[in-house]
């Protein structure tokens, strides 16, 4: 029997924590972030969903990878953030796809786009259905003739291996584990690790510009690519292997964070390394926040390029178990398949001490890895996060992050700004809550400051509670002289600051280039540009 | 007296050198390439140039800072490629523009380019006017009233200087020396340094994604723009100041490479840096240049990061000086701020030496700095090159260069390939000559080949000959699998090749984006796409 993902929620259906499970996570979250929860509430099973009438119909030549099945057109109706989370746990599915078509080769994106394009119809590109941000809810308005959801995660294959160049080409459909496997085989790996890394596809990050393991320098997916292919309603889009090349805009950069509306992602060349052999880490003390904020700027503006490099503050230390609540902690780490990194973390630990941090380090068997442990239950946190926030919702608890970008000379009037208006928009709506923050990303010029909310939700309330509190996130992120995302993607959520933030004039430009290749509008409606219909 | 720029070549008028020295020289010439030159031809004074009338007159509101004089028109005619020269040197000017606009503030250049766009001109910004691709010359086609060419260059202030988070404010038209100079106040760089430094300005260098000083990691001036003003006909694009995003594709990633056709970029956020205060440097041997490519390779996919990895085949060693013409030399580099570069050296050399690199490292008082004099020569040959050039051009040789990127597992039969192509088509068209190699930039998946052509050309045949051997190079680059440009960027000249290699798709967006910010299709026409003229 196949495992089947939850229709509503992180990962496999079999993967449903206990009522005993979700009683004691109730505890935790009493005693640790101060508030008390209800009972667990129970999901509604998809028995109970209705969805409507399909109002297209696949070709006969498509039926085999298209399907109008309820579980199927449930799955893709959402991405994953709080409220798709909510909605669906509660049985409400505002917009789901008429059809979704799984192909499994590139020919059958290609038929299965061109009918969708012919048919009048929007059409979602679908990795891991990963998105926090409403890029995959086919939220697309009335003038459709439908929607077509086409999943690629049957393209999920590692096509070809360049040794000498360590280069891979890869199916956009594949998962993160998914082509860490193959690649493993030959003893390489990608090493992008975001957050949604079990479920999420190669051209979905492609499209969202996905932000992944390394705390410095290769930031974001977009570091990694070497080229795309993409179909568009027009034709293919592929670009030429490059390491490097200054022949006019790049045309790899204007599909990375595409989002959707210029094609589908089918591949992509990507760069790839060694496994790294030699690896240091250390969770460093502060005494606040803002003690670790100077020590990363300075980091940062080293050029020892640490792989990890995680601030973490002292309210979100004690709620991932990676410190007492009393300090800051960052953890720090750098990662090598041919250097001794010593020479790196001892640099990057006196610029630490230098800023007053404090820490012990431990050098044990595996040379250099002292401060594992921390590393080590970060990590798990991190990966299990997403589980997590499907039992807080289960109890009421309202679950959201927001991230940014800024600038190191705004970051500490940000912060504040952002915390105090925050933090009152919970109070507003919740009574109570809990804001904590983390850098996942720094870069010389400014940090990647990543929110999380913890917050008592009202039963019933939930998405008006989530409406306030993310118009007050996103309206200080964007006034404070933020980016509305650092590694999320706009998607639908994001869009009304988005449209605050881009310059105008490159909007025109988008929008004209998606007329070019996409003339009926049919790609991912609403995300980034409003498509202009033609054709 | 205001020293003026030579009107046909590089650098100012009063630099012209001697009969003697070129006589010096053709003798160096004949001694080194194994060609006789003849005598030293004079350029054509610019009293004897003629220029058709122009075609359109400024309003008075903008007399001030428009001319029509011909020294300007001719000034700025051309770039500095060897066709331009050779043209210029021989008083012949194919295009001029009919206004040359110099405007001190940005509303001025708002007011000369809406007054041009509405004119029903072709608008061509210009920076320092190196462009070696035909980019800056109004070969524009019949169906314009007429072109203005606006000259950046008075914009040339740093405006604003965040030292929190090292970056700067400057207006488009700074070039190296004069950024340099301002920055240097605050003890701040933006090592930047493009082989035109000289002239060159900041504008120009985003506007054609300009390759720098660092052969990897930063390689071009993409990876130290924090974000970009400029002006389109249709309104301001500005980016906000983000150390990095994901908010869907780039803004600035749009206008880097967009080679003038979008719009007129006015100021930018540079991330600057410290000085560097420690240096390391040497010299590495290698029996052969691929043997070198191997060494370097692995270098490229240390994570060393050296900021100077030049490897130069044994014939351009001989010709610059900086070897005995029977080795190939890798000249390599570290510098940092704040951290020993030592190490980083160490780690490197010894990769050298696995793959047959021999050196001698002397470490005198300025600590670590081994090798400079090898370093030092390569340098002032670098950026003396184009007034050398001049005067090759005076003594009747062809010297062009052409310079691509690719993978790695490529790269020996690229090379392989190119040259023999090339060499051949050297000797069909000119009967002997040199033809040479270096890689400027590498990447872990690739290096950035750099070729240079030294050739007798016959008196009044240049262009013929120039036009054969340059398109045998651009054909073997672009069937090899290579960029038709690294860093020089596409123009006019590149445009044949640049559309076998861009993706189709990409082509259409990129021209849907022109038309929505430029309807009327008056920036740069020719360069990069197809003008779509409505309005």
């Amino acid at each position: 029997v196949t495992r089947r993902l939850k229709h509503w929620g992180w990962g496999y259906e079999d993967e449903q924590p206990s009522v005993a499970d979700l009683r004691a996570l109730a505890a935790l979250i009493s005693e640790r972030l101060g508030f008390a929860v209800g009972e667990p509430e129970e999901p509604v099973p998809l028995s109970e969903v209705a969805v409507p009438t399909p109002r297209l119909r696949p070709p006969d030549g498509l039926s085999e990878i298209c399907s109008t099945d309820t579980y199927e057109r449930c799955l893709h109706a959402y991405g994953r953030g709080y409220r798709d989370i909510v909605r669906a746990f509660h049985g409400r599915f505002d917009h789901v796809p008429d059809v979704v078509a799984r192909p499994r080769t590139e020919p059958e994106v290609e038929a299965v786009l061109q009918w969708a394009v012919a048919a009048g119809a929007a059409v979602i590109p679908f990795g891991g259905g990963t998105s926090v941000v409403g890029g995959v809810e086919p939220r697309v308005g009335e003038q459709y003739a439908g929607a077509v959801t086409i999943d690629l995660k049957a393209l999920d294959q590692v096509l070809e291996i360049d040794r000498t160049s360590l280069a891979a080409r890869i199916q956009a459909g594949a998962t993160g584990p998914g082509l860490e496997a193959q690649l493993a085989d030959h003893g390489l790996t990608l090493r992008h690790f975001p957050q949604s890394f079990q479920f999420s596809t190669l051209g979905g990050w492609i499209a969202t510009r996905a932000g992944g393991h390394f705390a410095t320098l290769y930031t974001h997916i977009d570091d990694l690519v070497e080229s795309v292919r993409a179909l568009t309603p027009s034709g293919p889009w592929e670009s030429r292997r490059l390491p490097g090349s200054g022949a006019g805009v790049s045309p790899d950069r204007m599909l990375l964070g595409s989002e959707g509306i210029l094609g589908v992602i089918t591949e992509a060349w990507v760069r790839v390394r060694p496994r790294p052999t030699r690896r240091a880490s250390a969770a460093v003390l502060f005494d606040d926040f803002l003690a670790g904020a100077s020590a990363v700027r300075a980091l940062s503006q080293t050029g020892l390029h640490p792989s990890n490099c995680r601030l973490i503050d002292p309210v979100e230390t004690q709620f991932t178990g990676t410190g007492d609540g009393r300090h800051a902690v960052l953890v720090l780490g750098f990662e090598s398949a041919d250097q001794d990194v010593e020479p790196a973390m001892s640099a990057a630990l006196d610029v630490c001490t230098e800023h007053g941090g404090r820490f012990e380090r431990r050098r044990g068997a595996a040379a250099g890895d002292g401060g594992s442990d921390v590393v080590g239950s970060w990590r798990e946190a991190f990966l299990q996060a997403p589980y997590l926030r499907d039992s807080l919702i289960a109890l009421g608890v309202l679950s959201e992050t927001f991230e940014t970008a800024t600038t190191w000379d705004r970051f500490e009037a940000f912060h504040a700004s952002v915390s105090e208006r925050v933090s009152a928009a919970i109070d507003d709506v919740c009574g109570t809550g809990r804001l904590s923050c983390r850098f996942t990303h720094v870069y010389p010029d400014g940090p990647a400051p990543y929110f999380t909310i913890l917050a008592p939700s009202r039963r019933g309330e939930e998405l008006g509670q989530w409406d306030r509190i993310k118009r007050a996130a996103s309206d200080a992120v964007i006034d404070g002289g933020g980016t509305i995302t650092h590694h999320h993607a706009v998607g639908r959520d994001h869009r009304p600051w988005y449209d605050r933030q881009r310059p105008e004039q490159f909007a025109r430009a988008l929008a004209g280039a998606k007329a070019a290749v996409d003339p009926r509008g049919a790609l991912n409606p609403g995300v980034l540009v409003d498509a202009v219909r033609g054709g």
